[in-house]
């Protein structure tokens, strides 16, 4: 949830990780934190029984925090990381992170983000939207965000998507949203984010990967329809899944109204995802996502 | 909705059909009713626009019906059915279906329908249960229920499968229940038993066909499980959909949790199907259904 | 659902009506489209058994109906609506109802309508938006949608609502959405827009009516947060109910996260009753709906 | 959620506390079974920022702990639950908690919970039911579990209180469950056991409150109707809240339908509550429940 304080001066610290389970690690981190001065706001922990791997998230305010903020993550590398074993990344909330949206032709996720980001609900910079097609700019100028299309077929593709990656270099881009973007990005490209790409596919995955999955579902005649965001790999849509919802339908729906009714859960389910990723709380390991709520 | 009606001595008549889509077909069967003395119940119709069909539930009070019973069958069939080219089946709520349940070692579904049995809910008769295996005796003992323990194996199949069919036609099964039988059923079996043979799958099919799905469902990492009810076809777990529902999950949640979770969903699930197919409102066309409420 | 035919240059006829129950209405009424040779889309029908009236939606095509459309009302009414004691309502789907949409501050759901609106979803016209506070001046002037700001008080409430209802008057207005107007309105206004203003309220009413609802259910410890839309009436959140949807909240949630969940519910919960109204689905009887789908 | 241990003959401790939040409580309680030799398997803890209070769940392996499981109690209350004005209750997974069930006539929740009992579920000991009618005595008796009738009154009430709390005396009752026990517990009874009563109500309260919620979910028209797990408190179905659920229903529901309908829900939500108790997930605080899963 990014309900944006807007009274606190105060910035806060948030640290992402994961180890090799063992007793303890609660212990060590929250008295690293509380002996430095920190207040701890919150703390979520999981263990994977089965990998026996311990995640953590953990947020604290840095008023009265002694140890520089420029500095916290190369004592916190040195005194515990290293001796257990600890991937962590450490992040600040008076920092903004910067977000690009790719879109096609359908206009109702982007529609719920920009929303969301014009009433301040998101801590995110939107600097720009880049599309295969010219269908939506008039979206991106009723909010006044650049809006670049560039078109990609087979042929092409290997140099459009360098000149993305250039426009995304730029333009300081930390992550990407691909709100119903009907295109395959390269896994060059993906690799280039890893785990930094959302991605929202119309169907409860692994039910109808790939193309049509409206028509798939309508074909085997289910009684519910899903949506999946899900941070994009290299292999098509079987990343590691963030969000899922479904909606239930019936006989009296047609391939129409199922791409209707989907839309309203395609937007809902990828605004959560992303907002889970600007908040800071999901962690992803092996193929798979914890989440803390 | 099985609500028992307690008071009521009267019958009534449920037609089940479709036939090719026409205008005027509402008109010649709510007359026909009309006309010779019966007041309609319940009226429910379903055009599949892409497959041009016209579907139909009706339901009407017998009371002052001036077609005896035994023959409204044979007039409907004469003046409407082959003049609209109408498939169309005809049932009396004062008749019980009789419904056998097929049980491996799982209780939960067992239990929840004979509860709901036992306590007057459904219009039915269950005159046995049949396991491959011995672990249920007790329960079907608490309910009275005769059990049969038919063991099978490869070698065996075709023989304990001719000594079940034997016991389904000298109690005069209608339909069966598989409920939670990790047993796969013969082609020779099934074809027995067209669109009456009720299984309860636990996953969101056409996800996670097959063996395992809550196993599968942890290794994917999905924020959702779910259960379908569908009838059976000689192909596995592509049979008609009934009935589907889903519970959140969460990284929290191991295979046993899983496991655990689904059985509340796989009992609803199933009996919802049961029930509807107990109160004649389910047609199928195509492998799939048309479910009225 | 108000899928946009694009291709279709038909007119379609869609009949609204209920009287007392009584056996040969729907064979009436189709009767009367098929031998004027309207050609039968959808029909929907409803008994309610314990005030004993029949409902029944019916949209036809009217290509080759013999009927002019200016007629068919005068036809109608003369030959059943007398007859059977029928109320009833006739719409052409080639008309746009033109809708108006009274906002406070928050924006949420008057983006979730703009947007479906600028998609060409919904067969509507939005001519003016109306405020009792500039804040969401902006959202209005992205769509290009006039917005009349008319601040509300109690002393100049009754001049205010004058103001009002000639903007409405001199637009055209057919029906009024309240999209989290956070301002009473007087019974005199209400009794000119008959079920023809629509509220979102923030809870599954009847729980939590009134002001601060989502404060309420925190105090209160619910596990559950909901919305409801309905139409108004001149008792306070009290009117015919529509649509309600809930979301699963926690122990975790503060009263700020339960305000920012429940946006989701709203929008959603307010766009699905406004298209059902917009698709003329709706049958007001009691102050209770009935609501085809 | 109960998925018992079948091979494990490891007993766990589980500490349920409380107190003012203040910078370190985590870091002291883990600390304090790290160094005694305790292996934590699940740490859950909340902090409730309004009414600044930390709740902690902390569950831990004793196999090697140094600690003798009699002197746990003592040796925490001394060290730290007076330091830190905690409080806190202590459990070992190795007791089965006593449950007594009081029904009325209706068997659907009985059911659910003697069908998850004679499964294995759930770690609890059901040594007996109480009723104020004989109707569901052969449901005990299928499950061999003593049912006693004792028939209320306003006349009788006190002392037939007073023959129901000696038998859950004999008994060493620890907790109670009313599975739609249609009769008022008198403040006396209610004080004995003080969140240790589980009631189901069938609704989702606070709407519909008191008598008859179907009935009155049908008059209001709503489109949702609901279920409500909480412990009973003197004032009537106003206690902390455990569990809500709800289901879509139309205008096409009937009371009878409600009611049939809603008692999927109730046993479900129930039996969810129950399992929380049982597995000592639960934490109450001015009226409101922090539930850990």
């Amino acid at each position: 949830m990014s309900v944006r304080k807007t009274a606190s001066p105060n910035t806060n610290a948030i640290l992402l990780m994961h180890c090799p389970d063992q007793p303890g690690i609660i212990a060590v981190v929250t008295d690293f934190i509380n002996v430095n001065g920190g207040n701890i706001l919150y703390l979520d922990q999981h263990v994977d029984k089965e990998e026996r791997i311990f995640f953590m998230r953990v947020e604290w305010d840095l008023t009265h925090f002694i140890i520089p903020h420029d500095k916290i993550s190369d004592y916190f590398a040195t005194l515990y990381a290293q001796k257990y074993a600890m991937s962590f990344n450490l992040y600040f909330d008076n920092y903004k992170p910067r977000m690009a949206i790719f879109v096609s032709k359908m206009s109702h996720c982007l529609y719920d983000m920009l929303a969301r980001y014009t009433a301040g609900e998101w801590n995110v910079e939107i600097p720009l939207i880049i599309s295969n097609h010219p269908d939506l700019e008039n979206v991106a100028r009723r909010f006044d965000i650049p809006y670049h299309v560039i078109s990609i077929n087979k042929e092409n593709k290997e140099q459009q998507e360098a000149v993305e990656l250039e426009l995304l270099r730029k333009n300081k881009i930390d992550f990407i949203v691909l709100a119903r973007y009907m295109q395959i990005i390269s896994p060059e490209f993906i690799e280039k984010y890893p785990n930094k790409i959302i991605n929202i596919h119309h169907s409860f995955l692994p039910a109808f990967m790939g193309a049509k999955p409206y028509h798939a579902a309508f074909e085997r005649g289910v009684k519910l329809i899903g949506a999946t965001s899900h941070y994009v790999t290299t292999e098509l849509d079987a990343g590691p899944i963030i969000e899922q919802d479904i909606v239930r339908i019936s006989h009296k729906d047609s391939v129409d109204t199922l791409v209707y009714k989907g839309q309203d859960l395609e937007k809902i389910v990828l605004s959560r995802a992303v907002e889970k990723h600007i908040d800071r709380k999901i962690l992803v390991y092996k193929n798979k996502t914890v989440v803390f709520n």
